[in-house]
């Protein structure tokens, strides 16, 4: 297998997807091919030896060489023609918009490249928290209840304080605030609103059990460890994106064996089969012995390595998995009949 | 404006979308250029003249000028370089798959092309007839009870008999059956799981009126006359792709103000903002007085110019009021924080 990473995108998430890339690269057990993907839609190939901060924040990258989409990869552009980039997978690190919205998936569904990521449906499903209660619902896994505001719209909030607001389409706690005072509910409101035309407002509960499972779905499913996130309140976005850069390893959660079974399952039902092709990461609340889902993560950050074992083991595992599309067939039997019976 | 209609796709309604072309290229005041999109997805620019089924059904559009995507539109290839197609909006004509599913829409974003056709989200919910029925709920918009099947669980119909059973995600009838006795039931769903590893069931409702309004929302909402569909039991996919090549105008349906000021309002707050940018047909029902949705039409057959009385001026207005995507502007700093946070 030859692995290429794409990262980057035209999303608010396009830092943490660089710093996700150059800490899965540490934690391969071998190099892959980087693809880059500037704000304007340009793709970029970027030597192993470039993937530093630095290359980006300067704009160093503008001067590697320029990749260009086609039937079935990339292809690098040259003085005498252009040829194929040599690469059989792609992993889709592109976090929030592009990455995660479905239009990366589009883009390489329509052009035959075999990716690891979510397809276009569970893109969207998961993307949009508002879709993501009602596929929860969908398929009985619970969820806290919530209410959704549009921006335009009246602003009454009838959840009782304290709340959770956050804009139904991003991650990373981007435009999340906790509101326990009527008073900073206009402006909780005023800052999701700048970042989506729906928001999401849901009970907070302080000091709630938070449990994360990572994992996929090959031959048979590949879970992570469960992991009970070390918070404070809320991981806000500086403090997520400093977690995504981590290589060390976690402990694993000090939980009761039925709870954790009880989190695989959900993880499992969640995951089967709108999700093959991916590696999520899944986030969980426990209350009052109830477990509830509280987020999908379909590209988690720096895809959720620091909870598995063998993270290279795991990924090859997918990209040997990986659904296929089935072709369609078209035919012209009905142009014909139809070109008859009009007499032309 | 310069008006660009794409149509054709990797779709079981491949045909239909041809003809669905060449009908609005004979009600458009002016000549579009025309794309066709081949079932390996590539594109190719079609001569008006040659806008007739022999040249797709006998494959002489693969001696036709090939087009590639490219920022802003498309590129013809040529001897000396490639330059670009001047038009200014795609028109997405592709019903099913590609057209309607999401793909085409993730790749005129992505590429930065104006398009009328639904967005991505839009797609995806009105594909997909189980979230059409999630998405209707959510705004308070009644539909048929309904039940779920997947290939390879069990298939167990709990809804009584006649149901009608459809593949969640294929349009134009296809895979659709009617089921009034038991002994038929295990044909029908296994038709309908040869299109879809879904299917949906619902009461069928023998000589339920049935009524079709399209429209779109510019500055205001563009609707149609409400039509009542002549029909024998259902439109079988061979009398609506005949359908689908009319020219002439219907006749409006004989209803109260009553209930056609209800169906628009259903029209409306089903439309409104998701659909924005495309043009849309709703079919609805209307039983014991009460208005369900039944299905949602985003790129309708022949775009239901026969219920306009101006077609070209209600085209001409959706391409003056696309809905625009917000560039999202990033940054570096981040990066540099937690370089600095890391020290180094």
């Amino acid at each position: 297998m030859k692995l290429a990473i794409v990262f980057g995108g035209a999303s608010f998430e396009h830092e943490i997807s660089i710093v996700s890339a150059i800490t899965v690269k540490s934690v391969l057990k071998y190099t892959p091919t980087f693809i880059f993907l500037d704000d304007s839609h340009n793709f970029y190939l970027i030597d192993a030896n470039d993937m530093n901060a630095k290359t980006f924040s300067s704009g160093a990258y503008k001067k590697m060489k320029h990749l260009s989409l086609s039937h079935g990869g990339f292809e690098i552009g040259g003085m005498f023609g252009s040829k194929k980039l040599d690469i059989s997978v792609v992993l889709n690190l592109v976090h929030g918009s592009d990455g995660e919205d479905g239009t990366l998936a589009s883009l390489f569904d329509f052009f035959k490249i075999a990716y690891i990521g979510p397809r276009v449906e569970a893109s969207m499903l998961s993307f949009n928290k508002v879709m993501t209660k009602a596929y929860a619902q969908s398929i009985g896994v619970k969820t806290l209840d919530y209410e959704v505001l549009y921006r335009g719209s009246s602003h009454v909030v009838k959840t009782a304080l304290p709340v959770i607001i956050k804009p139904a389409r991003l991650g990373s706690s981007i435009g999340v605030s906790i509101v326990k005072e009527q008073k900073e509910l206009e402006y909780a409101l005023d800052t999701a609103f700048e970042y989506d035309d729906t928001i999401l407002i849901e009970p907070f509960i302080a000091g709630v059990n938070e449990y994360n499972l990572a994992g996929c779905k090959t031959d048979k499913f590949i879970l992570s460890m469960v992991e009970e996130p070390q918070k404070n309140e809320f991981l806000d976005f500086e403090k997520k994106y400093m977690d995504f850069s981590r290589t060390g390893a976690v402990s694993k959660a000090d939980i009761s064996a039925s709870l954790e079974s009880r989190i695989k399952a959900m993880f499992e039902r969640i995951y089967d089969p709108l999700f093959m092709g991916s590696l999520i990461r899944c986030d969980f609340f426990e209350i009052d012995g109830e477990v509830y889902l509280n987020e999908i993560n379909p590209i988690p950050g720096s895809m959720a390595h620091y909870l598995f074992n063998d993270f290279s083991t795991v990924i090859d595992a997918i990209a040997s998995n990986l659904p296929r599309k089935d072709k369609i067939s078209t035919g012209y039997d009905y142009i014909h009949s139809i070109s008859s019976a009009k007499g032309k």
